[in-house]
């Protein structure tokens, strides 16, 4: 199988995660249903950290939430215990209510596997999906741009 | 939004699960990487009551690996704590070590959630994809011809 | 290290756990966090199948909590991947709005391990202790009397 | 129910964690299962950040195991989506393969839960008890002498 590099956009906002003993599987690499989980919380640190809006208060507070409606992935290179990998978050389309974004797991250079997901922003309260207030927008819009190719 | 009705195929297999507190997040609903965790309770399962191949046996003893290589999954309704979703799976391509599964969740004959998940057979000792032993082919075979639409 | 015999009393309540590829650890044995969730699992259905009372519902619509305020647990004999163990659940104190428990983790007659937790029941509302409702209380300590030793 | 003050040993290992929407329950606060989780990442991080003993090398490459033998834990403050926490390790006792070990979890100077955790050093081929090689014996030793109250 060929290697696939990646360099992420030079402001693209990436975490590092180390593969712990909890993730792995008894052939010790990541069970898959543990990247789900880390890329939720790359999210929430994204939402937090880079754009400003405490993912903890949009939910508790804002009554919103963020449920995926779609999700793919796909898997390159597994990831063994005591390796730390890079994730980096990608916006690729903004809806109106809907937000589109690429994960890319990588190490020295190389991508070990990328989810696209699709999240939709809706009130708790109805139940009903609902427009993405404005200052959110506009701070993932300029993200996307300043991490465009 | 408009609902899908789902009805499997007469002798597919399918488990229930009951979605427990555990699965739920602050909204309620099932918390999504805990979906592929069931679906991989209900691949174990169709293995060793469906296909008669015990699966713990062939990963501990067969020293055989089931990495994803893909996975894809369209969220349509969330599912709450204390109901039970029923989880059918289907085989949509036998390769000569990769199987092209769809899990279809589904509560009184609505679809709520299908995933695509292709998986390759792999040896633990070599890291390298290895063909399907020829017993779990056959009975892989024979399940997704009793099972076709 | 000698083995601990364990026959539940006839009328207690047992559920059967298999144990998957996604308990274990990269030692093929059930990672212990999972254990824990194993025993909610537990909880909630004695609530529901042996007291009668919908655990879900009295979260959702009774707007009650069980938080746990003490835990302790002995580990004796490690569960592999593919056993199937059986978990007991045994009344050990019943408070105002405390209820102590056990869960005793057996497989043939041997103990495996054995938990003691003790929960309170809550507002979620007032995040105050509350008395258990009279019907719940009355049918833990039914249950207790039927399975006393 | 008044406050337990706490305040770290100065030299004491002690890990932030974040709690995340992934670690919460339809009340918004931590599932406990998951703080067991957080601790074993606490003693993962001490063990290679402290002690200078990977963690994952010990069980890939020594095929140690650390499974636990006894835990407890009281539940005193729950806490909440967006909260950061902070993890203390304490030591308590050094057997000859077994180390007892404390880890307190508090916030701005105030005690939340307290755990004891006892685990034993064993050999994945024997699955028998080891003692523990020397220097990891000693850099436990002297972690707890400069961390001694």
């Amino acid at each position: 199988m060929h290697e696939d590099r990646f360099a992420p956009p030079p402001r693209a906002f990436t975490r590092s995660v180390p593969i712990r003993f909890s993730h792995c599987d008894a052939a010790g690499i990541v069970y898959f249903p543990h990247y789900f989980d880390m890329f939720n919380g790359v999210i929430e640190d994204w939402y937090k950290d880079e754009l400003g809006h405490d993912y903890a208060e949009l939910i508790m507070a804002g009554r919103y939430g963020f449920p995926f409606v779609h999700i793919e992935c796909d898997f390159r290179i597994p990831s063994r215990m005591g390796e730390i990998i890079d994730l980096t978050l990608l916006v690729e389309r903004i809806g109106r209510s809907s937000l589109s974004i690429a994960i890319v797991c990588h190490r020295d250079g190389i991508e070990r596997l990328r989810a696209r997901m699709v999240t939709a922003m809706m009130s708790l309260e109805t139940r009903q999906p609902v427009p993405m207030p404005p200052p959110l927008r506009e701070a993932i819009e300029a993200y996307r741009r300043r991490t465009a190719g």
